[in-house]
């Protein structure tokens, strides 16, 4: 691996200043103003093995900025859902980079996510990055006030920078975690986990790499620290930075998602979803430079739990999101039934009524999650845990089913379709047109393109966001089992049982 | 059933002015007080066939009592939770009797009902009455602005009293229907639904009967209402009016439930839950008089459709109330499983996991409907009628699943141990002690008392609380799927789908 | 304990041979038979509180005995059905006494199964003893091979007597287990498993007791057998025998059923199915002599856990019979739906297609494992162990969501209706009669009585035997799943993954 | 249209006889003689808008053949399994050419099909033609008897070469329908539904297309059948025969499947199942000879009910091939648990068996159909259509929960990883094979593999055989509701229930 540094070093000064690093920004108001900002970075990114100079205009790469593109779009068309005013820099910011202060700033996050969902059908990666930003304000807030340090002061440097500037921040928090019965320090490779390989008065350099970093490639900046509780020995493994993506040292590996190559191809309505993707890169971080500016946490080990328990009633609310892919699959489950001729049906009506309470449901767990949300100590607001859970584990089984039951409503030539091409073949293409007419008022292509996008989102691209990550992002379900129980207080209940059964409360076995 | 009305007639006089009902109330501070304010009174009341003179006393009857009872005792316990401050009568009241003039109103209102699910373990009837008094706020505001009526202003003077009084108020509102395929006025006899049947310059007749009232006859006052939309020619079914449980012409009789009579039984052990229980009674109405003071709708059917509605967006979202129910439920199971020495299986934590998840999954749609909800312009505030139906359709779901894993976890014994008597015999009582000893340091009768506070709530008297009223009460499964798809705007919905495939918005089937 | 021996030691001379024994017996060929056959016998049994002198007749008691009654019915009435040709005796016999010697006979098991559950909702008490006998002739027939005793022998010779004289039996499996996590031989109290007290000339002394006995009271004969596998320390409880129920030194102790006591009320409709019910008991056996002559164990400890495998390989695929239950629950739920002019609703007939297909799937598990069954060295055919779990899982799942539908299409009135005596009082009588009319040509009475089984099945008597029997009867849920995690042949499908992985099969971890 | 009779008109004399169309064929015995069987057809195949001169070695389409070719395969090396003894020939054949005589061919059937689901993890195509064949030998007997035609004779000498030659038969089925509020006669375009259009001496020509036709292209002959009931007036619909698929004036249009251009890429191993895949073709035909020889049906439209039900009854059954997926899919996500280090946890145990119980239980009902089959007149047997409808109607939901609970044991990274040249790139291949690796003795291509194989299944090209398939082959689930709504015999279960609730049967509503 030792020639993997020599690749990135010449590139960029390595012990850049803070200062130097935000230099290369400019106030992004307009979404191609973000798309421009991606544009000329030296970033080292690969995809289907080959070397990604420009990843803006790569087929397979540029829906994924799309979805992102779309959440500063939504902050100029809604700017009461999207934006909110930052005390901070005395200004209105989008709401992605705004650190909530209220309940209320919790559920516009939620009502914004799922409007984000409706837009794009896909994951639009910036959640993480927001909740991020929300950790870190009580975290470092916390450490302060234990050990004296500077992070929070720092890190609402850095915001303030961020706001203005309104950049995409990438948060970087799963490790690869080798031997999964070992703890870091105890690790054959170190790189593992994320750690400091070296401090210098400038700052201080990591090494290590971050798996299946969220829209990773389409951030401006990312914020490195610990995936799990940390003990007193995996101290150099307890640090929380930001760095910007083009950093010395930092390779992107892009991974791939069902279906991705028929971006590739000629015609845009096999792809379902022709303008939005997700995006899920390996990201690794070769002895990557950060100044001190940016370093907030530096071996206080004994947070790194609990920065992983708030970011996780955070982002597992953040959730909710997924309903507004499921409004995306209702709509398209009763376009297709019309399409079909089968919208008065019953059974029919009754299975959008189904997916309705579903997706509803889950909705509900988000927004009582953050009703519910309690003060902490830095001032800024933490939703329930115990509902944030609730919510994303019916995320991992509800979209399933509202998956099913679109498949259902789209019939079987969902999956028998012919390509594109035959469409618009000489021979091929009128023959198609003649025994696929479906009903006469609606063209042929609205109905190939409904069901397209069906098969985008439970079998395609975009099923990668709607079902595995619904399953996997923020914690797996059994993730949220093991929190649930934790948090389930069940001696309080067995008291209530105990009374109602005239049972004295003293009796407990030993 | 001529002779209906000569049984009642002489009791009370028949004509009472408003003032002279309320004359018979004084304020009531405590739960003995409730008690004894439903002593004495001229109630004809019918249980397993004989009029029952006093019900207070009345084994069966009691438990019921009981549950509204603790309503008085957790206000004084817990006031923040369970009174609030009415501007109406400037002081404090039982929430019970509150206008909820906020969206924590309404989220305070779901976390008492939890808490009183908590305490009781079943039904405990004052919820309707509550929600009751929140639409007619609203509706009769609505009509006056309309007819330039009163309503609104006698409605508050009422309130007033009933705030002062602290008294309970049972909603009257299920009318038996008669032909289903049929309208009030076409009914062969007028009386399936309530209808006015005498106008005189004191007050009004109504005549009919109201099903399933539940804790009719713990209540002091009685609201009748329609049950339905109306058309014009139902104006003589379009009345709205409070009475005193004990006025002339009233008749209540008494619904049996799974395991009532245990309650005759000697010892308290093989009834479950021996303090608390709910109440659902046929009330009959044979030519009631109201005066003009408590009538607070008379003809104006074109609201009716609208009370309903906004009674069921209230009402099925108190079913949350059902959570408590659950934290109970959760608790036995994980005490059973305790006693049973099987508690430290990982099937049986997982078990409780999925109840106390769908559990709260349940509190979630009660609590984001609250949140969500909007001011009506009588001042008062409306919970989100889509969450509420979300919420009330997983009531008809999640406890049938929550009971049949506590089933689970109590083991067959549940449904195969000897009765109290048994255990108390000279010769089986020793047999039984020897051979159903469990685990050294828990008494059997513990255990006897856990499995059967898990029969109560599942197979037993307090399963029609915790299952069937679930399913059924604030309108059947099937009422919530239809406003599920009245509301759902799958038109929307469809826009977001088709923007996504690219599809002209304007592809509409004629 | 000791006074406990006493009490039964002078009714019947203890060291009674087996020829005694059946000398008691005539051949029952008709119900009636059956029923006189119970009477007069020295029993002892306890049921609130009170000891039983003629169970027959006893109006809790007698229900239970109908449902065995119709065993003999229907052998009559379908002869190809609930008879068999045995070899043995070459004569017809009763299907619940023949030995099962085609995958035919175990799949003609299931259905007069099926049909004995329509006929009577309830647990008909004799399959357990079914099962037993066809475990008992390959396990005696396996132990004689390896000892050279002569169990298989008298375990004919008993079996024909049993087939001559068409006696019923009871299987008395489970001990009351004590301390979980110890092994008998360990116990503190060496009866908390049934074990020989003593040996002689004659025959030996069991002592210890059964708990959850199906149909205890209601059988001529009971079978004892070891409940889970045994260790060489266990020897003395490694037993096996056969007792009539009125042997010296035996006790039942009834076990209560919710809404038993209806039974006791006047009029049959409020108990839902008046005629039918099941029965547990615990039966306690203080040094109860067996001739050896009926033992067809004694020390042979190895064999213990093949013996309740090949059991519960039998008997689990014998709950199919809770598909006849599921048949009534069905054609209940059509006829409530009916009566309340339903029918005709698309959710209605959705949901009663829903009840079916789960009925169907239940009943297609055990005709698949009947039909997959193997050959056994005594020449006894058994159904497939996986396939039967599976069956036995899925009646765990199913009869609880077909129950819930049941519930959905009654309607709320099934637990608010007031009781018989209500509907028969002059005063309330005629009220009810007026308000709860339905439809004009369903006499009221009809809907109260279609109501009243929907509650008996759902939350009184018989939904005992058709949940929570369901539940745990033959096994809780977790011992079908660690018996589908034995049998599932993980790594030979691993296998079939690696190869379409193209994964050389040789990768196995350490 | 016109111009496409042009286009196959002159390829292969239109009138062939029926002996110059088996003269082309050669007995296959192997897997090999399969492949080339297909090679040298002139046949016209679109795919990816282009004509595909040589399907069997076109990549996207040799896996679906492939998986055809195991059936071969199966029977040389378990002939048990895959053959039978033909009397028809007085040889044994191929199983899937084998008429079924008795209830355990039928049950042989469903186990061949498992094992070729487990051989193939794919939809492998063969059963339609299997089921096909079954129809018609009871079809054409039924219609001889009828109308004293010689269908029969045809079809028994047609189905001998067909045995003899070992050929693969598909299943012309479904047509466009056009307005499916419209009969086939009166439909705008005739040829929406399959027709005559011309009758010679020699035979008869068809005009249509029969969509979704699985494994149309790797079939030797395609017969074609009504799809649904026909009237009088849909006469000249009413039309059976076997073709070649290199007929004169067939046209197939390939469909296209999720992932299915992954098999143009490099390398094998980002296809998941390199090997096996599906395959739906739309077939047009376009003014198609039938030699007389091979018309099966003309005009008795009064069979076209009869024809559809009894299809659908045994290939509903047939969709126990999906167990053999589901094995595959229980091994690939114990493999990955195992890969992962996570198989020892319990949740992971319990998850694997969950799917096999539901595996299992889907197996049940196709072996259970198969046993309770009934022999028809023509003296072949059908299985249980109400079993059968449950066994599909089961595969319409369990493998999507199957495929839900393998991507939860799969973890994210099986959405998450990069492309095979990634991982063989200079650069990033290293550090992908530093950071993902996982468990010291686990190749990490092997985890690689398994995770694309899990891909494939579940979001790839063969999760529409898995997944969408499942839903709608053989038809889509409310067409299987509404076969158990017609079999379900309601009346006979209200009778039970009125029986047991004693209400006199003949209390039925008008």
């Amino acid at each position: 691996m030792n020639q993997m540094v020599d690749i990135n070093r010449s590139k960029i000064e390595r012990e850049e200043t803070a200062q130097a690093r935000w230099s290369r920004f400019k106030p992004i108001t307009t979404g191609d103003e973000y798309l421009e900002s991606l544009r000329g970075r030296q970033i080292t990114c690969y995809l289907f093995g080959e070397s990604v100079a420009n990843p803006v205009d790569h087929p397979i790469v540029r829906p994924s900025m799309n979805a992102l593109k779309a959440t500063y779009e939504l902050a100029t068309e809604d700017p009461e859902l999207a934006t909110a005013w930052s005390p901070l820099i005395d200004a209105q910011v989008n709401r992605f980079l705004h650190i909530v202060t209220s309940p209320n700033d919790l559920v516009m996050k939620n009502k914004m996510q799922r409007r984000m969902g409706q837009i794009t059908g896909t994951c639009f990666q910036r959640c993480a990055g927001l909740d991020t930003i929300s950790v870190l304000h009580s975290i470092t807030y916390d450490i302060d006030a234990k050990h004296g340090t500077a992070y929070h002061t720092r890190y609402l440097e850095w915001l303030k920078n961020a706001q203005r500037n309104n950049i995409i921040v990438g948060a970087g928090m799963t490790d690869p975690k080798g031997d999964r019965s070992k703890r870091p320090h105890e690790q054959a490779d170190p790189d593992m986990f994320m750690h400091v390989t070296r401090r210098t008065k400038e700052g201080l350099y990591v090494r290590g790499a971050k798996a299946h970093m969220t829209g990773g490639l389409n951030s401006h900046w990312i914020c490195v620290m610990p995936t799990m509780n940390l003990g007193e020995k995996d101290k150099e493994f307890a640090v929380i930075g930001v760095v910007p993506a083009d950093a010395a040292g930092m390779t992107f590996i892009y991974g791939r998602q069902s279906c991705d190559t028929r971006a590739l191809e000629k015609g845009s309505i096999d792809q379902g979803n022709a303008k939005f993707g997700g995006q899920e890169t390996l990201v690794v971080f070769d002895d990557v430079f950060i100044p001190w500016e940016h370093v907030f946490m530096d071996g206080e080990y004994e947070f790194a739990q609990e920065l992983v328990t708030r970011f996780t009633a955070y982002h597992r609310a953040s959730y909710v999101c997924k309903t507004g892919l499921g409004d995306v699959m209702v709509g398209a489950a009763a376009a297709i039934a019309e399409y079909n001729g089968a919208d008065g049906a019953s059974h029919i009506k009754d299975k959008l009524v189904e997916m309705t309470h579903l997706n509803e449901t889950i909705f509900s767990s988000g927004i009582a999650s953050s009703h519910e949300s309690k003060k902490l100590a830095s001032g800024i607001f933490m939703n329930d845990a115990m509902l944030a859970n609730v919510c994303k584990h019916n995320v991992t089984r509800f979209p399933y089913e509202i998956s099913r039951l679109a498949q259902d409503l789209a019939g079987g030539l969902m999956v028998t379709l012919p390509s594109q091409s035959d469409f618009e073949h000489d021979v091929a293409g009128p023959m198609l047109a003649k025994y696929f007419k479906g009903k006469e008022e609606i063209p042929l292509e609205s109905r190939v393109r409904m069901l397209r996008l069906i098969e985008n989102m439970t079998l395609g691209r975009n099923a990668v966001g709607y079902l595995t990550e619904s399953m996997h992002g923020a914690g797996s379900p059994q993730a949220q089992r093991i929190q649930i129980l934790r948090g389930m207080d069940v001696e309080r209940k067995k008291n209530y049982a105990k009374k109602l059964a005239d049972i004295p409360i003293a009796v407990v076995p030993k």
